[in-house]
């Protein structure tokens, strides 16, 4: 018998694993995909199973229209979020969604994160971007896809492939990468910024953001054209350079 | 020789060498229990003996009354809260407390948790509910009794099966379940909670709760009639849908 | 030969070890000792010893008066504070001195910490006393010794055996108790005790400290003529029942 | 055929596995190198590589004008910084950056670390010093060179043998030592400062510095003529005196 996405929810659940190992869940917290964009399919953790009890065949696969392809158990709550995110960002094929303790607050307060140091720069330019809240007839509609919509709002003004992370307000941090690996690394980054940026605030209430001159160093000397961050392609080993 | 109360002992057990393992309680602190309600008996962790030197045998076995019916030790001295509250909330069949660093840090400050955003929605739509002080006459009466009774005057306006926690004000959080690890599930998603809700006022003074259509939202497709987080009954996981 | 000194050795150094368990200390921070006072001898860490190197042999034995008994190494250089103390509480056997990062932080905001709950009610009554700062005269005197003054100073008005903890203004805490175990204990409590109070004064700037009928109520029932908490001395289990 | 470098590979790699174990950094944040005077050749982290990827035979060894001596992979694009503190501070040979969370806060808000008690003074006498911005030209030109020229700036006024660690404003912290793993150790106490300082001056918002007197005594009885701090070179154990 033919086991077609074996690949998929093996890298599904390796990446969902991390969450907690991160300290970025608990239980049921969260939730991990992965696309493959060629067959068109996505590997999703199922909704409400603890993490010590998930297991890579419980990984549901489902096509980008939300039917299911294969699996017996039913897919986050949260998919319709994943499944848009998937359609309007072209060139992403993970994205992770975590209640990590400190993005959580940034969110709940319902303010981006400014971009206060060289940490935040190495990975992104402009702060930590937030949605709008929602409207109640939003909320009462179609949830899960209007905060996909809300994201996509944002991405108007910002470029996702530079920003592969955003604050839900009220809610939490979603956040994409070329893998489902990397989604999950911008989520534990996005985590060490937002418990930064929060003490960096503390400590001097009248701090500013870093200038745009330092952002941009930063920020280029890791992803610019002449990036010296990382090895070359041609190294035998796998950087965090992309 | 008969051991009728090893299945009670063994949950109760477990449920309490989880309060250490998810860093709710250091030494002695905290205790849980759980209720057999056909049979009438309650096993909980006997007063003051380390996480780390209990064992199973060690659960004190007591009846509705307060009487010992197994066991050679001293049960908890929060005993006769415990007691009242399996009394007088009917569903429930598991009792935890905690002296979880952040949950106790709203109970001395004397305030209820605010709902701030959706990780808290997703377990109840209220705020973390916090009791009156006690008088002088209640602390030095029957004092684990007036306890008790504190959370029950709160109950009055709340429901118990949608509120399953509540601060004892100047002490620390109980919260409760269908089963004593349900009940320490609550005690650390309250533990979440409360340090979630004390960095959101710092990082946004002005913050404001969640709009009442996110709160019933959030908890609806959770806990509602027509729920989609988690998986049904006849699923072969067992999930944290209620 | 005889090595006479051997379970002296080996209860202190199980104590000393427990500091980096418990997380109140990194690398050589910290020390503990404890007192065979029908020997005279005290046993303390050697100074400057990292824990991960310790072994029960390095432990120092000295006498009342600080001179050596056996060991090669050179004991904590705040041996002297230790034997003052040790001069001084006549009932105790044990003493610890951490760099706990809660504790510290109040004892280096010259601030005795209030007693905001009954956490804190459970092991003393009062406030956790912090010394005055020392002149220059005393600190260029000797030094240690002068330490070991101000604290006594602060205890002609508290009972050491009642309040088994202190800050010491601009430097750290010291704690004690009937065994090395026990200051140990009473460090690993302070650090919680002053973590829930630096969060409360945050969540609830206005707080006050607990009731006086409040505070009674929980030391008593753990530490008075009638109290509750704990096990018989009878009992099978140690408890923490003092 | 010969390894030269085998030793220095094998002491730079230790040090750099220390970062994230001590909690200091994560996925691939964070450096550390260490110097052959003797030999004029520098050892260190490969840039962009995982610490849980990393392996001795990564660590790149160059000499102290960036030339690779032995290695494959791209050394840390820190490197220039650390060879111009090598090339000016001539007793030292070990520096650790990192990334960690309280250091960098301290950074971000662009404040120097007040000495507000003891455990700061056991290390040196000063505040933890921060940098001067750097101007847009300085950050568009040689920005690694720069970096190390604004440490130097400061330490015209400062003895780098007295004060081994500092903060570079918008970025993070550097330390370093006689070797690699006393740069190490200087990182993590400068975390453990930071940590202690940030909520010092919650506690107590008018806190004020240590007094001169006890920061001298702190800091000479570890390290002045008359030090008794630790053990005598002589002393079979190794400590953190020096």
């Amino acid at each position: 018998m033919s086991r077609p996405y074996t690949y998929l929810k093996e890298e599904v659940y390796e990446a969902n694993m991390q969450l907690p190992k991160l300290g970025l869940v608990v239980y049921t917290f969260g939730n991990v995909s992965a696309l493959d964009r060629k067959k068109g399919v996505v590997g999703i953790k199922p909704s409400g199973v603890p993490y010590e009890d998930l297991r890579p065949d419980d990984i549901v696969i489902i096509d980008l229209e939300n039917n299911v392809v294969e699996g017996t158990m039913r897919p986050s709550s949260d998919t319709k979020t994943h499944l848009l995110l998937y359609q309007h960002f072209e060139t992403i094929a993970g994205i992770a969604h975590t209640h990590s303790a400190h993005a959580v607050s940034w969110a709940q307060a319902k303010r981006a994160i400014p971009n206060y140091g060289t940490t935040h720069a190495d990975h992104l330019v402009s702060e930590i971007p937030i949605t709008e809240e929602m409207s109640p007839q939003m909320i009462e509609g179609d949830y899960e896809m209007e905060t996909g919509h809300q994201i996509l709002n944002l991405f108007k003004r910002l470029d996702y492939q530079e920003v592969e992370m955003v604050l839900v307000a009220c809610h939490g941090p979603f956040t994409w990468g070329k893998t489902a690996a990397k989604a999950v690394y911008n989520s534990k980054v996005l985590e060490e910024l937002a418990k930064m940026a929060w003490m960096t605030e503390r400590i001097n209430p009248n701090v500013r953001e870093l200038s745009d001159a330092l952002k941009k160093k930063h920020y280029e000397r890791k992803h610019g054209k002449n990036a010296y961050y990382g090895q070359d392609a041609t190294s035998k080993k796998n950087t965090t350079k992309h």
